[in-house]
């Protein structure tokens, strides 16, 4: 019932591959919004009629996403999407500091972490980026090693966008509570796909964007442990309990609350689902090639990627080769503008030759079999001919 | 055609005089942005098929945010909302200059620009908050008098949300250019209502509120003037031309671009009508009421704001009488809570008993005379009531 996308594209339709860039928004998630552009239009601080349907949709809206991430409601911020949630938990845990200060993160990072750290290091902001081994993990040891008298925060990503590999986060969460350390966590890729509460993985920050679990783009949530001093990053009025300014995005705000209860209900079925469809189409493509190689863990990954390297042979050579037929992304979609050599594989140590092969397939809810077993058909046939050229 | 909100509000229905605090979404806007909710779902940044239409959409709604200011589309960065605009415009402009420095604005400003300045205070910039006089005006030569050789920005509202008040901003931008000052313009509250062309006004940067002018909560743009120095205020990935991380809100950008398109087809018409309704409004009340106080300007006021005291009354009082019937503030609608006596009010040196009685009708685009009428017989109804209580 959910397994399609309500509407086809106007252009060519593709086969999409490319969840981990983004999702189409959940047809329920859509009709749950809809109210609230009109006639539920208030201003949630009206006190007057206009003001209360807004606001308690909020509310609800809040106790979604905090059932999915096993909070309590009010440690929920809403922001703009994970880049904001991102800003939001590095910078205001460095302005609650005193001047200076050093903040451990790791070198495969999303750029809405990475490019934190390297503005705030114009203020004397100090940032440690530890290297990941070859399936791109960190290892615990070297947060430990790296933590030092002045370490404000440790942010490390919950599973990677690229590769999937998911980060150790509870090994590192035990280190950071032993030194007293606040740890963040961008979740952006994980929440709904996987388990992601809070408590289980013991972080004090956790960022979510909505477009990656099929809410809309431009709303996001900040998951802030009670008791955490946590400067504001948007300052405004007084809304979110005076932790973020500006008027809240009331209908994005209930999408991404129905996208947190629908990922809730079956988050282990739908991780069971998408891993069988990553696993068909790695299964597919492996019978007709019998050289690729699988970038990330083989093991402790994201559900749903499947970064996979065809040698000798440039992931944008095959992109355009099966472009009217699969959409999939050569490097993080993010950024596809400015992609040469990804820095999550260079930081991984995969060879140049291999990176620039390297195309990352990603699968999602609205996937089906036919679409695999047809994708892993057009690429294999695709490649040879590639070859052959 | 226009003149309707789509849907009755599921609750009571009462006659919405509150546009300033938030506006309907207009149902052309509501329409406009759906496909990219889903089908047209696809990451702006990616290479293949799905980026197309929401890139394209982009571009266009850009252009239509442009036409309106009178700008160039790449001057125009998209943002959540008039408070980041306004994050953005102030600590973009003070981190580019060198630590400390000096800021020009006015008692009268949005919490989104007082807040970020006593933010900024903390951090060694050092704020000048010029008085107004009894219309709640800023004297242009003030300004002029405030400048330090240390001043890095000015930063003066366009229109004030409480009393609607019209800040004298080309005599400012006359003097900010003299002395080569970088000037901002709070416009949420104007722009849609008036010209607001950025040449004409003269001003370095302008922030917009979609929720404004009839484009959805959660969006809104920042004019940033060819070859001026502006830190970002979101780091991330490289949207935006560089300007903004964080995937783009397609959706509702485009829907702020069709709100934008739409006030700019027939501002002066849509001026000239929300000011006969306020007028009719303010006329109706005077007739049954003669001790009425008009705040603010009485003529250089945006075209569809009255603020009026009623005096030996409160205005809560007054609101809960016609809650059922009236929708409108008392105070600013975006800090309801916390609204003791409006800081405006304060700053206009309005005794603190008118203040108290002081309620604020904003009217809109889709407010009819038939409202207007029965809403001013509601309300001198209910002032006679209460005051014969």
């Amino acid at each position: 019932m959910e397994n399609q996308i309500r509407n086809e594209p106007s252009g060519p339709n593709p086969i999409y591959l490319d969840y981990n860039g983004t999702t189409p928004v959940a047809p329920e998630v859509v009709d749950a919004m809809q109210p609230f552009f009109a006639p539920e239009f208030g201003n949630p601080s009206s006190s007057h009629a206009y003001g209360q349907a807004p606001r308690e949709a909020l509310t609800r809206a809040r106790q979604q996403v905090a059932g999915l991430l096993g909070c309590e409601p009010e440690d929920v911020l809403f922001t703009s999407g994970g880049t904001e949630s991102n800003n939001h938990a590095l910078k205001g845990i460095v302005m609650t500091a005193h001047r200076g200060g050093h903040v451990i993160t790791s070198a495969v990072e999303h750029p809405a972490i990475l490019e934190v750290c390297r503005f705030m290091g114009r203020f004397g902001i100090d940032t440690t980026y530890l290297p990941v081994d070859r399936t791109g993990m960190v290892d615990p040891q070297a947060v430990k090693n790296a933590i030092r008298s002045d370490t404000v925060l440790i942010s490390i990503m919950h599973a990677n966008n690229e590769v999937g590999t998911l980060e150790p986060i509870e090994a590192i969460a035990a280190i950071a509570r032993e030194h007293g350390i606040p740890l963040h966590t961008d979740a952006a890729q994980s929440v709904g796909k996987m388990a992601t509460r809070v408590d289980d993985l013991g972080v004090d920050l956790l960022s979510i964007a909505g477009h990656k679990l099929y809410a809309p783009k431009g709303v996001g949530a900040l998951y802030v442990r009670p008791g955490l001093r946590l400067e504001n990053f948007c300052h405004g009025a007084g809304q979110e309990k005076g932790r973020r300014g500006g008027t809240e995005n009331v209908a994005l705000s209930v999408g991404l609350g129905m996208a947190c209860a629908m990922a809730a209900r079956n988050l282990d079925e739908a991780s069971a689902r998408m891993r069988a469809m990553r696993e068909r189409l790695h299964k597919g493509l492996a019978a007709g090639l019998d050289d690729l190689e699988l970038n990330g863990h083989r093991v402790d990954r994201l559900p749903n990627t499947l970064s996979l390297s065809f040698p000798g042979l440039a992931a944008d050579r095959l992109l355009n080769a099966i472009h009217d037929d699969i959409a999939a992304s050569a490097g993080a979609a993010c950024h596809a503008d400015s992609v040469t050599i990804s820095h999550v594989l260079s930081a991984m140590q995969v060879p140049a030759e291999r990176a620039k092969g390297t195309v990352r397939f990603s699968v999602g809810k609205f996937t089906t079999k036919e679409e695999i077993d047809r994708a892993a058909a057009v690429i294999v046939a695709a490649v040879k001919r590639l070859r052959a050229a």
